[in-house]
């Protein structure tokens, strides 16, 4: 059998399948217990607190963002207004079950609000409301526990943090999800630990568990029950993959010469020796917002600037971009809050909610003065104006190197006015491409918008980067496409002056850049701008990146 | 005593303070009561259905978009657990006001979710919360039935739909409120009224109740008590610009006799009349999801024919543009359900809905193709791809000119590419400023990034236009942005060929471009997209523009 997705992290992964399911069923509707009501009641309750306990401990071995969103799980679970729910339902007479079923719909519903809005985690709460009935009705919940010994291929519907939290990297040979996109938690693992997976591949969870999968992260072919000459061929492609990276040493760089710095993006000092190890000449990008998730009171300068030095000290000479605590949206810190918000995605997120808390960004700012030679970003700038703002603030505080991302359509638009404010620009791709589209980047129902190869986010990359060679200033990549070698060749080819990404994808990336000349790179850039759609616009830019199949890239 | 806010909507407005404001104190915590706690909970299911009435009665009343949301918002105030929450709060000894006070705080917990996303509706619940207490203690509700008979001028902190529900053009000379922006639910209204408005005014619910005010919704400036003399010029201005607005009679077009094609908004066959007395010289936009907005079955192409029909005979020989139902984010159709999303504003809307409805779209395409030679755009198209199917299933429905809005950054910087697929391309500025600043329009906060003036805004229509021009084919405007007289002018300069705007928009603009020449619009438009500010982009433009000030606009 033959499936077929999207590869969007490359390599070839084989192994027993691994096929994460779970399938509650819904319970009957009218379902009645025998026996008490009191008991019933005892019994939904233990479970409630059962699952909640599991999600809670989870995110406690997990940490960092994976803790926080468990932690949210389980306080769902035990919402006092569910559990009063549940009780009365049981009390009519429904059993434990589907009371849980019923209080969790009316609950989603609340979340859902009455203006046709609807919250932000119902899907999380589905997630919830499947592990009690599993407890209830003593189905085994998704876990890794019972996983094989060998390196296994990850199947699933799509990973939710819940699954990977404790994922470990050596036993995976590839992930195969049904859902998801380029931009899915799942590719962002998968690249970030460097394991192959294939994502959008219909049928993969009717994979039988234990059947021999070979997974290809590149064309995202999915083989179960292999030839023992693919399976061969495979391996041997690896290796080939495997000395091109070796052989792909030092900075980065294109064939004939053109220097790209290869950075990584980091969530903590925790990160940074998988970064030197893999070979990064800085950080690209550091996601301060990370270090203080847990945190309900801002944290001083003097708590924050150990975290800032450790990165400088790890690259002396190197480039280290911090980015400044990027709030809102999807990373709340509870020490910034905002008020509520429609759209939290275009709402007060990144830089904006500097404006009413200028104070953190001060603590924050004298914290990077204080760490060392930084380079410092702010996120979600729209305008030539919040460049300058934020400039200004950089420099009163002592810090020499001041940057925005280039995230917000406008920002790019107007790249040429917002580099007279700064001394550097770096783009993030992922939300760039959310807004350009007006596609959630967590909503796989528009997740075709959010190809990083549409030719309009090229375009205003393109804008971007030229506006910075005019300007004499570097443009780097920061978001997930420069973790694609393909793509890497061409965000070089447009213009980009360094590259940033998770740690797992340098290697790929680094041998990519080195088998091809810098002129390869711009005409694989414009043949995928002349290109009217995403898929025309890879396989244009492909046929200028020869060595990419030699690679398995 | 003089105020300053931001004209919205040009004109002098004269008259009594009519100040719109609730202070609904908080209850004092820990507030007990008196008496049997059945009476008190009895007292507060009073008001709870009351309010909850009162809402739904003020919708029904208003009729369209007003009544959806104002039934919304009864719905909140019967939300069974939140009476489960008030009863329990009262039976543990709290008073009715408190109890009602903590159980609105709860709910509006739990549909700001656990995750740090808030839910939409939040604020409209704070409305809903403050009309239950001034129920149970006895404080008038904001309403216009005490209304001073003479015109007056409304003040308010910010006008909600339920505000101006039942508002009556002719009894307001003007509005002046302190929160909103120019696309501000009042900014809106104002335009499409004709009434003079300043919005962002610092101060102004502080204007004693009965003050004589005199607001100019040019220059955003409101004076209280102003010199006899200061009414007296205003007055004459006024008359002088209603003189200039009759006089430009007859089809929009500059001085010099290039042709701009003025148009209307409109929602529904009841708007039709004020379009032609206005002189609208067609429909630029015919947003037919408010056709239906009390539907929950999907309308027939019988049923909605009619409707369609009215709009093409009520300009024989003239355009009109109908966009097909724009669903999702803030105006949710009961038959076009779609699954809860993070940031709605950036999920399935608009033509995205389609492709999951296939046979809703088939059967609005026939009932147009039914009803005249109508011009047929779909909403929030994102790629050429996306616009190649509509087109298609345009055509084969039996539709002649099929177009699409130009309202995401990606449609507007491959304006070429979409063109090949359409007949005309109709820009919607307030999406457009939404997605290019990803600054949610909806949202006080990040209203600074909405102004229309942005130069990256102006970019992206030049680019569209340009790409029009190019192809010979039409690029109407059919935002906000139209509405504003010196904006107009501006636009036309960038190359829009029609532009489309509330009906009582249509003199003041119809003038503006009647006493500029050609060359002027284009020296303004060229003009503004040198700037770098919005304010310095408004200012360059109306120093191209002298006959702006004679007109008052």
């Amino acid at each position: 059998m033959n499936l077929r997705g999207v590869g969007v992290s490359p390599g070839f992964g084989h192994g027993p399948a691994y096929v994460l399911s779970v399938s509650v069923p819904e319970p009957p509707e009218g379902a009645t217990y025998t026996g008490e009501a009191e008991q019933e009641k005892e019994r939904a309750i233990t479970a409630l607190t059962r699952v909640a306990g599991e999600l809670e401990a989870r995110g406690h071995r997990a940490g960092g963002e994976a803790e926080e969103i468990l932690v949210a799980q389980a306080l769902m679970a035990e919402d006092p207004g569910l559990v009063v729910r549940v009780r009365s339902l049981i009390e009519r007479g429904l059993a434990a079950p589907r009371a849980v079923y019923e209080a969790f719909a009316r609950y989603r519903e609340v979340l859902a609000g009455s203006g046709g809005y609807l919250g932000e985690r119902a899907a999380d709460l589905d997630d919830v409301r499947d592990r009690v009935i599993a407890v209830l009705y003593g189905i085994a919940m998704p876990s890794l526990q019972g996983a094989p010994a060998e390196p296994y291929v990850l199947v699933a519907r799509d990973l939710a943090p819940a699954d990977t939290a404790l994922l470990v990297r050596e036993h995976v040979a590839a992930f195969v999800t049904e859902e998801g996109g380029p931009t899915s938690h799942t590719a962002i693992l998968a690249r970030a630990l460097g394991v192959p997976a294939v994502v959008a591949c219909p049928g993969a969870t009717a994979i039988r568990p234990g059947a021999r999968v070979l997974a290809d992260g590149t064309s995202g072919e999915v083989r179960v029950e292999p030839a023992e000459a693919d399976v061969a061929e495979a391996v041997s492609a690896n290796a080939v993959r495997r000395a091109a990276y070796a052989q792909a040493e030092g900075p980065g760089r294109t064939s004939d010469g053109h220097p790209v710095p290869l950075l990584a993006n980091i969530g903590g000092p925790a990160e940074l020796d998988a970064a030197v190890a893999a070979g990064a000449e800085g950080v690209g990008l550091y996601r301060t917002e990370f270090l203080f998730m847990n945190r309900t009171e801002a944290p001083t300068a003097e708590e924050q600037a150990p975290a800032y030095r450790e990165a400088a000290r790890a690259f002396p000479g190197g480039k280290v971009i911090v980015r400044t605590l990027d709030a809102g949206a999807d990373k709340a810190l509870a020490f910034l809050p905002v008020p509520p918000e429609p759209n939290p995605a275009l709402g007060e997120r990144g830089v904006r909610v500097f404006r009413r808390f200028p104070q953190v960004m001060e603590a924050q700012l004298d914290a990077l003065a204080a760490a060392g030679d930084l380079m410092v970003m702010a996120p979600m700038v729209a305008t030539a104006e919040e460049a300058e703002w934020f400039t200004r603030a950089c420099r009163s505080r002592g810090i020499v190197q001041a940057g925005v991302m280039i995230e917000v359509p406008s920002a790019a638009l107007r790249a040429g006015d917002l580099l007279s404010a700064v001394d550097f620009v770096s783009i993030g791709t992922n939300d760039l491409s959310q807004y350009a589209f007006a596609a959630d980047r967590q909503l796989g129902a528009v997740s075709a918008l959010q190809d990083p190869w549409q030719p309009a986010l090229l375009d205003l990359v393109a804008l971007t980067a030229t506006a910075a060679r005019e300007a004499g200033k570097a443009c780097g990549i920061c978001g997930e496409s420069a973790a694609d070698p393909a793509m890497a060749c061409v965000l070089v080819g447009l213009g980009a002056t360094t590259l940033s990404m998770g740690a797992g994808a340098l290697p790929a990336v680094r041998a990519a850049l080195a088998a091809h000349t810098f002129d390869e790179c711009r005409l694989a850039a414009e043949a995928a701008r002349d290109a009217v759609t995403a898929v025309e616009a890879r396989a244009a830019a492909r046929a200028y990146l020869p060595a990419l199949g030699r690679l398995g890239v």
